[in-house]
């Protein structure tokens, strides 16, 4: 082999950059802890199913019919199926030609669309056009399809807010486009810091560039916002890796014009409204069973149906146990030493703050790590608990975090934190006191002193801020 | 609203370009003839089961059982699955932890990229290590990694034969690369035409561009040659637009490295197999359904399973009937007046070149038009024939070419070509002889006299080459 050869060497130095921080290092080393045979807890990725999420089962035996068309003729079939699985599956069935085999629509299949124009019309009571909903086979691509739209050269600036899902800074790079990041505010439950956007804005502008504001999530509602200075303004919520949720008198502010709305949902999946755009297809068509299943989200089974009482009773117990868990996770972390953290509002993520005392600050450099992957990699070795470092999400300077999902089962929870509060008890003993406390001699003997401790945290977070700041 | 408001005219001028031929305007008239109660036979995408393809059972039960893995709890089960297909849905989600609705590894399940590495080593003879083997949710974004991957710049050309699939012009473009096009020689099967291949190498390298070889189509089997002047190589084979198979003997030169390999199938799906990479992960998890079905197509039911010889009979039907509409394709087109066309030897395309007069050349001008895109338009309208202009795929100079698919169902078959051949006869006798005729006084009456007629095309193309060439 030659010295031209393809190899990680010489490949293109973005992507190379761009190995997303749920699947860098830490996830490497709980993979090979795993094979050696340690018990892993892969909080690292919002992947309920793979932490013990049932299915809800209405979809389920839609797609498989949908799936295996054929059962639709077998006179078994009523024996395994509900009747109203089957007939929403002949419903489905005679939106297609071709079945689950064929490509669609590049938007996708007309009939799905207005299911989920309807649903936002009922929701919202904004009027929704099925011409000008959009399906993507998941949310990164979405993403990815409006930057690519949006961004037409280092000109084109996007608006940020840090911490933010990696996918963002990656694509934007990518495409050529400037990112300019602010900061959310911790205290104020994550919210924006008007004082540092504008900063951020200025800044942009006395460079050229033409903002256009994305707020980054993994979640259920988009709003993007046209007014004269600012191109575009998309905001997810709620918010990815930090989970806090807009307000809906936030999200009805006069000053943001519906636009663009993005719908995601737990089967990653995502739509998207365009206003005013001509319609134009960038790719082939996205997967048929991802957009049954968005139908199946948008329109669940209702009362009267066979399967309503059922399914009712499945996203219940799932929403309602989620929400057990955050607080569980939530008031766990906060009673950690050095430990203080966020209510999970939404989306699956807890992102508390650890303050790391300097000597693992320190510690951390010389193992030549990041202080915060220095923790969590130590976490994952006593624990078994998988984390995302912060700093693959951006946060300001010498503050640390970690991302943990809420995911893991209900039941495990307490023993989890446990587990962590232990570790974190042990981690900030031996980093916390050690070089903070001296030898001192006194009366010839030798004792140890403590010459400081570190301020207590603060352990209550403000309340979230009331409005978001239009973008003069 | 503002003049910096988000819409058509400001957006990503890449983005509006890369419309897809096979997605563009004969779609869209097409689409729009259908709204109006016209039959259209949409021939413009691969997309058999549209067509009328049926799927075949076994990976189908298969997946569906995955997809509601509580059936496989009902006592019922038996009755509408056979046991081997429980068996091996059960063999599958064991793999998983979670089930469909969770994300697998980023490279895909290590069960599968298993049971794709047992499938190449069984039929090629070369050791393939599962750790290297990527599954990705279709044929276009596995191409779009590998060309992000491989580009850093200008000065990575990507060697590409034409007529190709846009999607490879439109990447290239939207990653900054340079693409380096070379043409195919149709009178020689599609195969290289060594001299123009180097004289494209040489302008590219003499602009400072490292090659990379990427031949372009939608099939089974790619090899990456890595040698001192080329970066990189990949074959694909069979070609798109073109539809034509590469030798074995092709395939097996000494002089290209198996280093490689992308194994796509009806069911759009690929998998890479990366010899000396590092192992990292760009995306976070294809479609867990799309695996299951790439792991069914490479161990399919053995002989002595239930679900064997019904099997082996749907898919030797699917391949039986798509080998003789190939031949009724291929015959009809080079029975009919100024058209040729080479025998499609794989993938789902045939790709007749169309020679049209010069008058039509001129009217096409008139309307506006390219002249292959006026043909097919006028083809759609007489027809309800969707094909997709050559034009979309890059040909020579006043060399006029559609694309079609041999995918309409058999039965319908003649009728589609009597039906091409009408339409194709009165388009040339309106086109071919006006002008060509004058009007000529003789013995003081006017009579029409024809002046010449167009030379009757060479009707027997050439066999293919049998080599491919070192690029030195």
């Amino acid at each position: 082999m030659s010295s031209k050869s393809l190899d990680y060497e010489n490949l293109n130095e973005n992507v190379k950059k761009c190995q997303y921080a749920v699947r860098g290092e830490l996830y490497l080393r709980a993979s090979e802890l795993q094979k050696e045979g340690k018990k892993i807890i892969f909080t690292n990725v919002g992947n309920p199913h793979a932490l013990g999420q049932k299915p809800l089962t209405f979809p389920r035996q839609v797609v498989a019919l949908c799936q295996a068309p054929f059962l639709l003729d077998d006179p078994n079939v009523g024996l395994v199926f509900p009747a109203d699985a089957i007939a929403r599956a002949k419903h489905y069935l005679s939106m297609t030609s071709g079945g689950l085999g064929a490509y669609s629509d590049s938007r996708g299949l007309p009939g799905i669309r207005k299911e989920v124009a309807e649903f936002i019309e009922r929701r919202d009571g904004y009027p929704s056009d099925p011409e000008l909903i959009f399906l993507t086979g998941g949310a990164s691509i979405g993403v990815m399809q409006i930057l690519n739209t949006i961004i037409r050269g280092a000109h084109d600036g996007i608006l940020v807010p840090v911490p933010q899902y990696p996918l963002y800074s990656a694509t934007i790079s990518l495409l050529g486009g400037s990112f300019v990041p602010y900061y959310l505010e911790e205290t104020a439950n994550w919210g924006l810091d008007i004082g540092n956007l504008r900063q951020s804005v200025t800044q942009a502008r006395s460079q050229g560039i033409t903002i256009s504001v994305l707020n980054v999530a993994l979640a259920y509602l988009v709003y993007l916002c046209i007014c004269d200075k600012v191109r575009a303004m998309v905001i997810i919520n709620p918010g990815n890796p930090t989970g806090q949720c807009l307000s809906e008198a936030n999200l009805k502010k006069d000053t943001i014009t519906p636009y663009i709305e993005i719908l995601f949902n737990a089967h990653p999946f995502m739509l998207l409204q365009w206003r005013r755009y001509t319609r134009f297809s960038i790719s082939l068509s996205p997967n048929v069973s991802g957009q049954i299943f968005m139908g199946l989200m948008v329109s669940p089974p209702k009362p009267g149906d066979i399967s309503y009482e059922r399914y009712v009773r499945e996203s219940k117990g799932i929403l309602e146990s989620l929400r057990r868990r955050a607080r569980i996770m939530t008031d766990g972390f906060n009673s950690c030493r050095n430990v203080v953290c966020n209510f999970t509002e939404g989306a699956m993520y807890s992102f508390p703050q650890i303050r790391l005392p300097p000597k693992a600050i320190e510690a951390a450099k010389s193992a030549g790590k990041v202080a915060d992957v220095f923790y969590c990699l130590k976490l994952l070795e006593a624990t078994g608990i998988s984390t995302v470092p912060g700093s693959g999400f951006g946060q300001k300077e010498g503050v640390f975090h970690l991302r943990t999902t809420i995911l893991p089962a209900e039941e495990d929870m307490p023993a989890i934190m446990a587990s962590f509060n232990k570790f974190n008890d042990e981690f900030m003993e031996q980093y916390e006191t050690r070089g903070l406390f001296k030898d001192v001699k006194r009366n010839g003997e030798t004792s140890t002193c403590c010459l400081h401790k570190l301020a207590s945290p603060e352990k209550q977070l403000a309340s979230p801020p009331s409005l978001i700041p239009t973008f003069m």
